[in-house]
């Protein structure tokens, strides 16, 4: 953890990272859609947020040493099988291992490619995911995301929120944490690479969860910018 | 080392990975043409060479343990504080800094972008390069060159031909060694890459070292492809 410094002004700001789950991609609209077209005989809504949900707690396995190093691809493995399992669904091996290379073709939001189009002509665009390397590549081939660089938790051997994540991709670009700017959805992500030193952009995404779902709270001007979406955070940082 | 095993066919091949210096963009030229635009009172095609001769041995100390990690921005800068006083040329802090990132503003060979664009229709497209994460995002973005992702010698804390480059790339990746295909100018990275079971694509560059420059040797046939450039490259694997 950096001590306490005065932030460097937001002009001064050169690559903006991006959680990806979320913010960028739409996982549960991807997911809902892809038990719809699997024929898969459960509730695609309560699915998909069962898989997201055993992701945080699959992460504190790691983080607190019960499980070795697992990425993502694993982590989404094991809960795959225990939600199926709970369903009384077996799946041929071959089946299961595409149903949970689903994460690698989520679609983007509708505003995720244009608006990183636009605030690439100004900024260095990295991925900042707790995804692995090769899912994040998946997905920016997928959606067309105009990603400068793939940073993942898997280049650190930490997951997010641990600060070694958001200062080693400070490190990697060559950069004051200052100078590097977090965007989430997620305040809990934004609050962590604060900490570190970096900035915060905050672009909640109302629909993460499907209709009817929760944002996490957050203080008005708790972040350096809020955005609509990232058509409106290019207006803001770009013009 | 893995042991020997039949390679997959070609057509198994899911991702390139592409050494940048020479094989991607045109040292030479770039920093002859620096040298040349910032009035440096020496030969610039000398300068060229003397700087990028330095590489090979800075590297060697660093693998030997001499040096500690330094990664490629430190390294062309310790070159280019002997190379200068050599010369006798005293530079002012400033502009000895923004010399050393000439490095991030090579231009591409005339060939690269849009042969990379034609590739990645079909391949992932990776770096691999012992140039450090910053000094490749900058290069991808001067030069417009799409790649999927940016691998370094620095996310391994080894430099090509060490194994750990190589089989680290295909890891990270997701694939096997031999989906993944090294494409570069020097036949010691594509043999070194072959040992860890990668598939390999030769690029010659005559001009890489200026007019009359040599070419390292090779065998007819020892490379899996072999390319005249990007282009030829792109219609013997894409058509």
């Amino acid at each position: 953890m950096l001590p306490p410094m005065p932030l460097p002004p937001p002009q001064d700001i050169r690559a903006l990272a991006f959680d990806i789950f979320g913010t960028v991609v739409d996982w549960y609209g991807s997911i809902v859609a892809e038990v719809a077209r699997t024929g898969l005989p459960t509730d695609g809504a309560k699915f998909a947020l069962d898989w997201r949900g055993g992701y945080q707690p699959a992460m504190q396995e790691v983080r607190s040493g019960a499980l070795p190093w697992t990425n993502i691809d694993g982590l989404h493995r094991r809960i795959l099988d225990r939600i199926l399992a709970a369903r009384g669904i077996t799946l041929p091996e071959v089946e299961a291992a595409a149903l949970n290379r689903v994460w690698h073709r989520l679609d983007p939001w509708p505003d995720s490619a244009a608006g990183l189009a636009r605030l690439k002509k100004r900024f260095v665009l990295a991925t900042l995911s707790n995804g692995n390397v090769s899912l994040l590549v998946d997905l920016a081939r997928h959606g067309g995301l105009p990603f400068d660089c793939v940073l993942s938790a898997e280049l650190f051997g930490h997951y997010k929120p641990d600060p070694e994540v958001y200062l080693g991709a400070a490190r990697l670009l060559d950069l004051a944490p200052g100078q590097v700017m977090m965007v989430a959805a997620h305040p809990s992500d934004l609050r962590a690479a604060a900490k570190c030193g970096l900035r915060t952009a905050y672009v909640p995404r109302p629909l993460e969860k499907g209709p009817g779902g929760l944002l996490e709270p957050s203080a008005p001007g708790e972040f350096d910018f809020t955005a609509a979406d990232f058509g409106d955070l290019a207006r803001q940082l770009v013009g």
